[in-house]
């Protein structure tokens, strides 16, 4: 279990800034994360990986010349937001692009894409690329569904050396999913990790077993068996591995592989060896010639127990990129000098700060802008009161990081609402305000979810015209689309979309059949309650059930069961306020 | 706790062929452990450095250029015996003498002790050195008696800077002696590691509590207190190494230090990170600057939580010999060329095997040789028949590895003996031989002192004569003496030396008193089996007593009460065979 925290919530922050003081000589820090210290060289594309923290080397302790650019840190199993991976992109940026890496993940999904369209937007041509190794998380023929997760070490190496060697966006891109195509992970696990603060791991798997197919976060195996030998756990990762041969690879005879043994946190090095001991010799039967193989720790989930295999099939393109030098806090190969590190006193090429220029609303839209400000203050104060609630519930499908989340979330959005709206901001400009505050402090799916909620609803309003009920009925019904879109979910997954959905819908029938706004909303705040209960009456997804998790049964999905509480806490401002028709 | 392995027997040796399949680049195998692949570069000292397994990267982790020649790997938490040892020392040397390099323990003590009396005899200059950084063993004044930890790793690399840079071997020595001079550690624990094959941790510490000052082996500390924060932790650390700076350095103020924050195996990298955010803050203020840290696992326990701080005091000589270049599987600093392997066809540097040519024995001593291998099989067979209950007992007061490690010992001797009177050699020979290979097998301080005693015997017997029961006595006599100078016990201290001073001194008084062997080892092995009954009469001594071992009450010492089980089988042996006064 973690033992030595101070305040969980400022875990991440803490690792991170022990992290830089004792790396200055690889990396700096930045908004979001960390870059090398030594900067990008100018015409060099940056490779900037990220994700959340738990999993040290990865992401920052990859950081330096041969490897990354930069890296995006979240918090506690939690991606980082697009502002800070926009943060950390700028400042590595060397004036050829970006390319975003990361595993892939929901949350990193959102905030990486995010990121890039922002970067994009702004200027800087920015692509993404998420990694997709792990083959017990999804059949072989749904592979773009599959997590990322040692592999992400020889995908990002091979994409960043392609990069240090002057190829050009493009280029960099396609290198990584050439890597990627051709690389494998299969894991087991033993026991789960306790994160800072918790009481509970978030698996156990009963003594003598193993879970077969490992997630980095605790998410479900494939199946469990009996605890092998070392040997027997050598054959079962390779046996697995060597199934399911990517394509160009017809047998494993006289093929080449960078072969990872990594250990998840409490499996050490000696057992280690004498796991890599019988897959050396499994490898060297079935004709593979194996390549620098790395045995050790560079992707953990802090003390969890398990070990992963991963190859990536070398091939003429791939082979110089595995074997090229690297100098980083975690990883060093090859012949490498010391870069040298950017002056203390140099400019930082950080990212300039947000405009403070804060435009004005009219009056009309100032008073607006007042009862959305409270609006968020309700929501701050009824994702407090249920905070643990939230993440007890979400612990029995996910990591048990919701109630966390929305909070900081939450209460970051009722801080930047206040601000704006004190400052003479319309309704609209506080909503985007508080949207990327939400997504920012957040992080993590329901971040970037709430941060597209609110920033639709801010398009809506806008900062001049009082708004009607069916304007806010229209903004509402665009937030249930871009929360569709963005997050990839339907009606029925069993996830917020399933309250959003007939929130909105009742929303918009209520105000267009001429209901006033207080009435309506509190018609559409009840259907939400429904839809929110509704989520617990089947068994839960088995792609989302931990394994052993009976206790699931009846309990609703976290996120549903938020925005439930959240529109009904909304509704106790409406009808304080509104007669505004 | 230690998961993944075959047959535990096998776990140390099995752990090192695969550490040697994955880091060819740097390491070749030798007999009793590894050697740089490259070889030590001729007119160089050699620095080897040695230990039990269960601690990667100590030892063999830290072999390449800059830091060790070559590394002796012992069993899991045992001493490599002096044959291992002497094994490497050879393959490493390259002309100019070697420095041994060990943590302070009484087993490593030993047997580096006999690899040095050895290969100065077989003129190969060969000097010791034992790290005593942990400040939580011994007392400020008693600074001899002090346990090596993570203080190893800038002791071993000042050294072996120091030889790189072409310093001969008196120097070499003295520049180990001064780094360790300035070098200081302090951890805690919140739990141990159980070893492979091992049902229960080797310590425990209360939920919510902490163990202050901690060994790598499950020693105990020095107290016990509540779990800290991060912060405090860190506080806790520096406030302890601060309070006891090394000659030289009277206040913290405008020194600079060698820092190393190191994780015992399940405190992870995060946890690492947050503490030193906060290690680092302290020392700054106590004005003392911080140069390259290493935060991470340097020196392990399996899986144990817990974590030790590190200062070495630099000066103008330490300074450079710290951030001299060093490439190792696990440890790299500044630029370093790929050392070139040395070719696999290249005649390698091992050393040659015992001479084949077995002196023969006359056949009066080839008669006393018989009885003597039937004694050692009798020896044999009744380790294997006590070694679960040696291993419980021991597991009490000390690692619990008493009974396989006398196992492995025992059974060897008897091979070894058999074989050797076999093939027509006297008495004398027969022991040495057992002697040799109980000492190689065994390891730690059992296996040395076994061995002590076999080969005290076999010089007293000879190869020529049949042996007086006089004669027998003295042998014992001698082998009594040599186990206290070799070993530093006294009488009273509840180890096997208050068994074997009581069994010598009657087997004495009564052979000297007329009595035939057999009757005299009969009365000799009654007072051996009392005087280990006695071994638990009180209390265990405060300082091998492991915190909350309230079931030691009433338990022998493991190695009093094996020896005393030893003595009763072999009068089984004389009674049978013998009326040869």
């Amino acid at each position: 279990m973690t033992r030595l925290f101070n305040d969980p919530a400022d875990f991440a922050d803490e690792a991170l800034a022990g992290f830089v003081a004792a790396h200055r000589r690889w990396v700096r820090p930045v908004t979001g994360g960390v870059v090398r210290s030594a900067g990008t060289p100018a015409g060099q594309v940056a490779v900037v990986i990220g994700g959340g923290s738990g999993h040290y080397p990865a992401f920052s302790g990859l950081v330096g010349a041969g490897l990354a650019h930069g890296a995006a840190v979240g918090n506690v199993f939690a991606s980082p937001s697009a502002q800070q991976i926009r943060g950390v992109a700028r400042a590595a940026h060397g004036g050829a692009g970006v390319l975003l890496m990361y595993g892939n993940y929901a949350g990193d999904v959102l905030h990486f894409g995010q990121a890039a369209d922002r970067l994009n937007a702004e200027g800087v041509p920015t692509a993404t690329f998420a990694v997709t190794d792990d083959i017990s998380s999804a059949p072989a023929d749904q592979t773009a569904k599959r997590r990322g997760i040692a592999g992400d070490l020889p995908v990002f190496k091979a994409a960043a050396a392609a990069a240090e060697a002057g190829q050009p966006l493009e280029e960099v891109a396609r290198i990584a999913a050439h890597a990627n195509a051709r690389t494998r992970s299969f894991g087991i696990a033993f026991s789960g990790c306790t994160l800072p603060g918790a009481q509970e791991p978030l698996f156990t798997v009963p003594a003598g077993r193993m879970a077969v197919g490992l997630g980095i976060h605790g998410e479900p195996g494939i199946g469990e068996a009996v605890l092998p030998t070392a040997d027997e756990a050598a054959e079962l990762l390779v046996a697995g591995l060597l199934k399911e041969l990517p394509d160009g690879v017809t047998a494993p005879t006289g093929h080449r592989a960078a072969v990872i043994l990594n250990g998840l946190g409490s499996v050490k090095y000696e057992e280690l060896f004498v796991v890599y001991r019988r897959v050396a010799e499994l490898l060297q039967e079935a004709g593979v010639t194996v390549v620098e193989p790395e045995v050790g720790e560079l992707v953990t989930s802090f003390d969890m127990a398990g070990v992963s295999l991963t190859l990536t099939w070398l091939d003429a393109q791939l082979e110089p990129l595995w074997t090229a030098p690297a100098d980083t806090p975690a990883l060093r190969k090859g012949a490498v000098a010391p870069a040298a590190a950017v002056p203390a006193t140099a400019p930082q090429s950080a990212p300039e700060t947000e405009d403070d220029a804060l435009p004005q609303g009219t009056a009309a839209s100032r008073e607006t802008a007042v009862t959305a400000a409270a609006a968020l203050r309700a929501v701050a104060a009824t994702v407090a009161e249920h905070a643990e609630e939230l993440g007890r519930i979400d612990a029995v499908a996910g990591d048990g990081d919701h109630g966390i989340g929305m909070l900081r979330g939450a209460t970051a959005a009722d801080t930047a609402a206040r601000d704006a709206a004190e400052r003479g901001a319309g309704a609209g400009t506080v909503l985007h305000r508080a949207a990327d505050a939400w997504a920012d402090r957040a992080g993590g799916t329901s971040g970037a979810l709430w941060g597209t909620i609110l920033h639709a609803l801010g398009d809506a309003l806008g900062d001049e015209e009082r708004p009607t009920a069916a304007a806010v009925a229209a903004g509402v019904g665009r937030a249930s689309e871009e929360v569709r879109r963005v997050g990839g979910a339907r009606v029925g997954d069993k996830t917020m979309v399933d309250v959003l959905v007939p929130f909105a819908d009742t929303l918009a029938a209520a105000t267009g059949a001429g209901d006033r706004l207080a009435a309506a909303w509190d018609r559409a705040a009840g259907a939400a309650g429904e839809a929110a209960a509704a989520t617990a009456d089947l068994l839960p997804q088995m792609g989302r059930a931990r394994p052993h998790a009976e206790k699931s049964l009846g309990t609703p999905d976290a996120g549903a069961h938020s925005l439930a509480l959240i529109v009904r806490a909304v509704h106790g401002v409406l009808s304080d306020t509104t007669e505004e028709h």
